[in-house]
């Protein structure tokens, strides 16, 4: 969020008042910058206006921040998601009072969904100008609120040091919360004596005993069990000892329809996605006798629909918490292994199976595209999903892809997947970030092209062209609403015009292609992986 | 806001719960929609999702309502805003969830800064699905806590046309405000009774004799007077009667330095513009012993900054309120011109001022921008100026060019121009807007070029491409944050890389052309003037 210019005019002030010009000693935005480094941030993805002048100006002055620019709040917090998801670490956003956090609230609800940590310094007028009525006044707080777990004022330059470690405190609390830092101006601008020192951090909590005898007797008892996974379960430690309690027992893995983020591919355990729509995530559950939840709630419907349950789980099927999402999920798993007596697994095998099958050439429909970003994708990739309608069937088209990272929409809010691998791609540097983004999804947060191609991004985008909002024309039908019309196809369809990607892209900086057929797009998928910098490819799929 | 994809699994419901596959009969969205056709809305501007599919489907079966789609919420909100400038009654805007409004939060903060008449529909999940943790789930009420004067969540499908009228009302009471009308999803699908009949509106109230004669005294008592206007002060009979005390008096007309919309051009009654910055605009009211305000409060800054006052009213002047936004400001004006014995004003001269002078050719630079544009813009032209650096100084090349209206960005949040501008288009068919817009501010909602083109506007947006943050190169000399390093510069510029304006135009499906010497702009902007449809020119300044 931008302001308005100012030149010309001021006399440095020489007052007590205004220490702006005073060429040595720190201000509130400098304390505030070298607590975040000390604390252990190190990206900054910022929309700035002038309220957060003196936080930019203290970047040069301090080492250790990296600053990416973006050209709207959404990027910014959807790009931090992306960084936390990724690293475990929040990255800092900085944004313009209320209007432009509001901008940013949609990719912060998805980041909380996710349940990632996440800083905001928000810049608001001076605490002596906050009485006054002037156009960008506004209640940040209540803004904030709406999807922070942590939201604080600062109220002096001499406090915003302290401040900003607890936000960072806050922000790393397991399993990892959104906390909002509100910076009036004169709190950056006035005079500050020191740093804070980083706080204690509140790690996952360790999981019950109870919980796991539960658990051990459940997966014992020779009935149906399955395992609901998400958080860390789904990483790593977590994810090899479910494998090796589904070996040992039996039971299913299945995770959240909307996880966060998934180690996928050859050579790891494979999960089962519980289906989205109610009718059908009840019937796959169906016969499961005890459903174990790691890092999770039993699961719920995506959105109510007339004379349909919300809660997901089939009658006689008994939910049981091994772990809470702000305890230690892989933690329990492994616990639970070892009191079940599962084997270790055997090492991963490194002989590479057979890559997944893929049409050598064709038109394009959702599932061909799949199957060739499937097929090409390098190793150690990261996935942002925002397909929606394209990815649901699809998604075991990458249990025999290579080893990759698969991020998803977790808080339902369509803009997410463009910020989210922007943020990925920052976060990791030398893996490669694909989008696959509908054609209607990805023109919520656009502007992350741009940023992309500041930063160089090693970012592939596949754009699902398919000319429409198609996911509503299949809502239309799910909730019963009835035929429709031509008012109602024409709120459901974007032909008219047609959006044209490759313009879209390239008026951003990025390379890009149209593509019809298979052997195009892999031939784009191939060229956009040798290469350096993001690409973005759009797929025109029936 | 769309959602996820939902199909083959829901068998027509029979209980009476889920009654929304019933033939006949109406439900809660179509006695919603019936009650505000009613009420007299008659544009929505939607974005909708899984939750609002049964309002959608309500569009075919009810006449009167044209429906918009938009591609982020922003766009909708922001249309509102300019519909209601110019039409002064509301439009509907209808969202899906928390999240979907926050995108459109920005722009209804500048609507209520701009104190116009905004009905929000907002699509929740049903209320039995309320208390479970979905994705989607969020506290919907405080998102529209942030900017709203009125929120109502419906419980029910039998009151919610009753929350509709109410809706419109809150809307419509004097000066205008916004009214967010949560509509949980059942509400809509469930049976419905009747439409609601529209409600009396509380229009402006009169003013006061007394503030009327405490004016009168002031303007009679020989000392500098000066009149701060806002609102209908800026419009038609106000304008006049303000130019009517002018003549008689001596007094000075100054407006808001972002009043909403202002009557301009040649044959209408000139007023000063209140500068940006403090300093100057302490100056500027220098020596003013009474300063009468007309739907505004006394003058306050737009930030604060170190050492500098927030009060902009001088010493020894005396601000008072003849009539405060709620209250009839141009009825007061005529009182007080028929209080001091004002004449008549003589009629309007139908003899054509020349047009103000214009450069033949060279490069551009944002003065000659803004000269070609006062000199080619056609009679009843509305300029939607979101140029900011380059608007400032380039105000007064209006006051000589045809008779139009002004719209300015009222609430400081970027990202309102290409949105007004959209909405000022639908509500005046036949009449040319135009849209002044830094490369940075066009951005935040460049989504409003693909309704644009859908919706065939007649609207120009001419792009000033100075590739830069340039009002944040002003401001951070403004708030004294000392000298810009690499970083910090690097946060300001937009050339790495340069956006592409006729690209992104035409990715929108909006013909466009770039422009960098005066001859070229002429040519591009008579061209657009003469077509139809919407049009962007880039013009380079330096």
């Amino acid at each position: 969020m931008v302001d308005f210019p100012h030149s010309q005019l001021l006399e440095p002030s020489t007052g007590a008042a205004g220490n702006a010009s005073r060429p040595v000693g720190m201000n509130g935005a400098e304390s505030l910058l070298r607590t975040l480094v000390g604390s252990g941030v190190e990206v900054c993805f910022a929309n700035p206006g002038t309220s957060e002048m003196h936080f930019v100006s203290a970047l040069d002055r301090v080492d250790g921040m990296r600053a990416v620019l973006v050209l709207f709040e959404g990027v910014a917090t959807g790009a931090a998601d992306g960084y936390a998801r990724m690293t475990g670490k929040p990255a800092v956003t900085l944004l313009h009072l209320g209007p432009g956090l509001g901008n940013g609230l949609a990719n912060l609800h998805n980041a909380r969904k996710a349940q990632v940590p996440v800083v905001n310094i928000i810049g608001d007028h001076a605490t002596t100008h906050q009485r006054f009525e002037a156009p960008l006044t506004s209640n940040v707080a209540a803004f904030a609120g709406t999807v922070s777990h942590w939201v604080h004022s600062s109220r002096g330059s001499a406090t915003v040091a302290a401040d900003a470690a607890r936000a960072v405190q806050a922000a790393r609390t397991a399993p990892g919360q959104i906390a909002s830092l509100i910076l009036p101006a004169d709190t950056a601008w006035r005079p500050a004596e020191r740093i804070a020192s980083p706080l204690p951090i509140t790690g996952p909590a360790p999981v019950s005993e109870l919980a796991i005898a539960q658990s051990a007797a459940a997966l014992r008892s020779g009935e149906a069990c399955a395992l609901l996974l998400r958080g860390d379960a789904l990483l790593g430690r977590g994810l090899a000892a479910a494998g090796r309690i589904a070996a040992a027992t039996g039971a299913r893995l299945i995770c959240d329809t909307f996880a966060p983020r998934i180690e996928r591919g050859r050579g790891r355990v494979a999960v089962e996605r519980l289906p989205y729509r109610p009718g059908p995530a009840i019937a796959f559950l169906q016969g499961t006798k005890s459903l174990i939840l790691v890092g999770t709630q039993a699961p719920v419907a995506f959105f109510a629909y007339p004379g349909q349950p919300s809660e997901l789980t089939p009658p006689g099927c008994q939910p049981m918490v091994l772990a809470h999402p702000h305890e230690d999920g892989a933690a329990a798993l492994e616990a639970l292994a070892e009191a079940i007596g599962a084997p270790q697994q055997r090492p991963i095998s490194t002989s590479r199976p057979a890559a997944p099958d893929f049409p050598v050439d064709g038109t394009l429909d959702p599932d061909a595209v799949m199957r060739v970003v499937a097929h090409c994708l390098p190793e150690g990739a990261i996935i942002s999903d925002e397909s929606l309608t394209a990815g649901f069937a699809c998604y075991p088209r990458f249990d025999l892809a290579a080893p990759h990272d698969y991020l998803q929409l977790s808080g339902g809010a369509i803009g997410g997947g463009l910020p989210l691998a922007t943020g990925a791609a920052i976060a990791c540097p030398g893996r490669k970030v694909i989008s696959l983004e509908g054609d209607g999804s990805a023109m919520y947060t656009l502007q992350a092209l741009w940023t992309q191609a500041r930063e160089r991004t090693d970012t592939i985008t596949v754009i699902f062209a398919n000319r429409s909002y198609k996911v509503l024309n299949e809502e239309l039908k799910g909730v019963g609403a009835g035929e429709a019309g031509p008012k109602v196809l024409s709120m459901l369809d974007l032909h008219d015009p047609a959006l044209n990607w490759v313009k879209l892209a390239e008026g951003m900086g990025v390379e890009a292609r149209r593509v019809d057929r298979v052997r195009d797009l892999t031939d784009a998928l191939r060229s956009a992986i040798n290469g350096h910098g993001p690409h973005l490819i759009e797929a025109v799929v029936s």
